[in-house]
């Protein structure tokens, strides 16, 4: 039993050629995702997703069955019930220039690492973890409709933004060249006014979180008025509670943004809470599929 | 003696990690360049480039000598005289998520491609190649001035863009969000009107070529009058010559761009001649860094 399994296209190795063109240019796709009892959570929703993106991309995606194969087989290597997996889909080989070759087939690697990060809302009373600390990076999301939303390699603007904090603060808050709160660097966010869900429209640049998705639909169907649009760093100061959200750490209430102009601090979680039993219901509810 | 040779951190070797934060974020840099008789053609601006953007993206560069090492090394094994060199810069390996491994090192991959590309101007009476057919691409970049000029390994839009075309079409035409070109697909963009060379500003996003920059200070050194501006689509029907330069074809004369809302003919091409001798001049003066 190991901590970490990788598999190329079936193969146990975590060694890729330089050709692959996910190396070369970012081409491709990524998932990210949680398991929990040996299943991988809300897996429909990512493996949607990801034949979503693999379609805005012009890439093949690969059968899901071939894509549970390859999670079945890392899970089997793996110590404990609690992982994170990494599907990672790039269009295959090619030796040098942007053309693709005639052909080719897409690379499918699949990763799973042993553990999940803590979780505030823990299942105990206690919180699992505290409120975040966030801050407002300097590193802006450039605009691009026909980008917006995929979870593509192109990911050099959050590493940018993710060298601007350590801890104590946990995570960083992204705007576009426009000033727009977009997203967190690593989460998606949503905000409370007024009994009003609010989440930052994504027609523009962020990446379109499966956890957001999912989270929205289950507000939707609980009747909660939901919007999506803009937020623009002043909103800050006039929302009830702000929580971010991903497939790791799930639902992680805002407790303070701390930035050089302002600070805001936020103590009501009891959208968050709600939201999360919502989640966790779905959660229990979905089909295992391994 | 074989067509290609790759080197991953001096070692002779074409795979890597799944780590490696190029494959994973596009988390780095490259360079391409020709190697004529042995030696690396504008090496120093090259390096120069490498050492800008590595410093942008907060990176180590390494040492000049250790790619040159690398460089004589691949030279060695390949066969003839011209070449293709792509240098790429990682920010190392790291297990997964956004942040940097503390103390982690960078990967330097250098690969040797056999040959070179045609040139239009080959040095003898008959061109080497036809003027180019271009096209107007439908794919756009981005605006994002943190990025804007870097020759970063975040290539998606550039990779949808090269979709679009197929022979006889030699190059797409890239717009940005607004509208404006601002360069083709692997090439940067010169226009010629009533004189005056005009290449389009590249302060919020494309990537700022090596024979760019070298042929804007042979230009100026040259007393040519030289604009840095906005370059719109509909402008061009009133250029009176248009060309595209990289540093392995070197200045490529437009002869026509197709486009389904309009078609432009381009056939005085004195003024890429004109640069061309330029340039020429400049490679031989250079000193051999090999």
């Amino acid at each position: 039993m190991v901590s970490h399994v990788c598999l190329i296209n079936g193969l146990v190795t975590d060694q890729i050629s330089v050709r692959d063109r996910g190396f070369q240019f970012g081409d491709g796709l990524f998932e990210t995702l949680a398991v929990e009892a040996g299943q991988p959570v809300f897996w429909a929703a990512h493996f949607r997703r990801l034949q979503a993106g693999a379609s805005r991309l012009h890439l093949d995606c690969p059968p899901e069955a071939q894509w549970l194969d390859d999670i079945a087989q890392c899970l089997a290597r793996l110590e404990g019930g609690e992982a994170t997996l990494k599907l990672v889909l790039t269009r295959g080989n090619s030796a040098r220039g942007y053309a693709m070759q005639h052909g080719a087939l897409v690379n499918r690697i699949v990763q799973a690492f042993a553990g999940l990060p803590p979780r505030f809302f823990s299942g105990d009373e206690k919180p699992g973890r505290p409120p975040a600390r966030l801050c407002l990076c300097r590193q802006r999301l450039g605009r691009n409709p026909q980008l917006a939303g995929l979870k593509h390699l192109n990911r050099l603007e959050n590493v940018l933004a993710r060298r601007e904090f350590a801890p104590p603060i946990d995570e960083g808050l992204m705007r576009d060249t426009q000033g727009d709160i977009i997203e967190g660097v690593m989460s998606n966010v949503f905000a409370l006014r007024e009994g009003v869900l609010l989440t930052p429209d994504l027609s523009q640049c962020g990446v379109a979180g499966v956890l957001r998705e999912t989270l929205m639909r289950l507000a939707i169907e609980a009747g909660w008025p939901l919007e999506t649009g803009r937020l623009l760093p002043e909103d800050l100061l006039q929302m009830d509670a702000l929580f971010i959200s991903n497939s790791l750490f799930e639902i992680l209430p805002v407790g303070r943004i701390d930035d050089a102009r302002f600070g805001v601090s936020f103590s009501q979680h009891e959208a968050a809470a709600r939201l999360n039993r919502l989640l966790q219901q779905a959660k229990h509810d979905a089909a295992p599929v391994l």
